[in-house]
């Protein structure tokens, strides 16, 4: 028999949940950055959850508020990606009974620095024990909102639409990965002045992540590496695969080029944007205008695209 | 310094959550059931999340649709609590990589089944995994609806409140905590026709739930071992501080006994209801009407409460 290690997440979840039935008010369910119920004619919540393990989204001997912030920060991230903001957040946490009180504090101390700093409260939560060497979790799970009018998914985008990344990308293992900023002023901003066409936060990496947008839209895409904005001492291909840099990554229709570009300088100075390549048709004539162009029809499944390119992967290191 | 196995979990998440500050729209934040969010004038939101952990809540052994359905019904029952129904609940699971992905199958099995029966949408979640040797774990996190006037808390509860229970107690482990029905029309039925001064589920034994509920309504109590009904081959201690029964525990004004015990036979006449007691004052002249009296003044902490009488804490095994 298969273990999970023999399939990769996107195809186990798509699996486990086939045909899992929605009630008509869930507007948005599986496979977005957050699901979206119907709240009110002018708003809707957002809901997301999300969970850091030891060892593999942080070291025992990081900082714990800096692991209670990347817990917190990683969520916020996504319903900034939908173009909304958290409101309501509970917390699990998973530890082994020779765990100290001190680590699971200052961990909280992250926590309520990441509610004060984007204005979130924290309503509840558990702890629970575990074996005695298994690792430390923390899941956080919870609400945001977003109105009506800004909801803004992977699913909108077309052929032709240029494909933007904010910040640069790569190495966030060095640090960024544990005090990244989530992008919620530019998030709502985008949503609410631009109106991208799609929008996801980069998790795990372009070559993971722009495959997910492409096959929510139905397109292909050509992004160029020599575009690819790179963190200090990274090549394009970390920063292709890294994961974690928490940035926005979102596609706009080649029209609204110039306004975003003018006014982003304005409102933004200080955080990189980039025009990193393309959407394209379904099967499309590719054509590599630089050298070191990456393209994949959008019959690539997000999984083959990882052979291809790497990304993160929650059951196997590439 | 202190590692977490020498604190009680009620203590340690005080602990934490000392400071914490809540948005104008929780309208109940850590300590209840669920915590509870405005929605509209006519109905609120309500927010739970909720772990098994493997070897604590279940085995390895155990049949994984079982597991799955635990998990859920766990969430629903407290939503039952407060009044409300389940709305969108999001799944995470994680796992070693050793896992089968038959069992992880068979888990979702389980939690679709709850969802169809009572009625809800899961919307996401992720899957990611852990050390070998690790346990499994399942989190199930999401949204719930209350009707405003529907919603019942833990802090109504008033001195000379009689002190109900549904169903049988103790014993779960035999069976019962994998398949246990969440009292979701129960509790409904309750909020809407009987307005409980308090409410909220037994996961912990009635040792360990009741002077939750009491120190949330600032009373004492006192209950009778000689009322407490039992679970098949069961004694009093048992359905006392065994656990995961999954009942209502709750209190009403002593002027709606007929009533409700009325209603009750005529709605439920398959499922039990017993008066196991009555709320006191805070400094109590406790009077032992029968010989198998418990009682405990209100500024009995839960946690001395539970080492005189037992129950289930995350931390320790009593």
């Amino acid at each position: 028999m298969s273990t999970i290690s023999h399939i990769k997440e996107d195809a186990l979840i798509q699996k486990l949940t086939e045909g899992i039935t929605t009630f008509p008010e869930v507007l948005v369910g599986i496979g977005d950055d957050c699901a979206v119920i119907e709240k009110t004619e002018n708003e809707h919540t957002l809901l997301k959850t999300d969970t850091v393990v030891e060892n593999i989204h942080f070291t025992p001997q990081e900082d714990p508020e800096r692991v209670g912030w990347k817990a917190a920060a990683r969520v916020v991230s996504d319903f900034a990606s939908m173009g909304g903001k958290p409101e309501a957040l509970m917390v699990t946490i998973i530890l082994p009974p020779d765990t100290e009180q001190d680590w699971i504090q200052k961990v909280y101390n992250g926590l309520k620095t990441v509610a004060r700093k984007f204005g979130f409260s924290i309503v509840g939560g558990e702890t629970s024990s575990t074996a005695i060497g298994s690792p430390k979790i923390i899941s956080i799970s919870g609400t945001g909102t977003v109105e009506s009018h800004n909801l803004t998914l992977r699913s909108g985008g077309k052929p032709s639409d240029l494909i933007y990344v904010t910040g640069t990308l790569g190495g966030s293992i060095r640090g960024k990965h544990l005090d990244f900023t989530p992008r919620i002023k530019e998030g709502l901003w985008l949503a609410r002045h631009i109106k991208p066409t799609a929008m996801m936060d980069l998790s795990d990496g372009v070559a993971k992540d722009l495959p997910r947008l492409c096959k929510s839209s139905s397109c292909g895409f050509e992004i160029f590496k020599s575009r690819i904005p790179l963190s200090h001492n990274c090549t394009a291909d970390q920063a292709l695969r890294d994961g974690e840099d928490y940035e926005l990554l979102f596609t706009i229709p080649k029209a609204s080029k110039q306004e975003l570009e003018t006014a982003w300088k304005k409102y933004f100075p200080d955080l990189q944007l980039t025009q990193i390549g393309h959407l394209m048709e379904k099967t499309p004539e590719v054509v590599a205008e630089e050298a070191s162009a990456i393209h994949a029809p959008p019959e690539t499944d997000p999984q083959q695209m990882n052979q291809l390119e790497g990304g993160w992967d929650h059951f196997q290191k590439d």
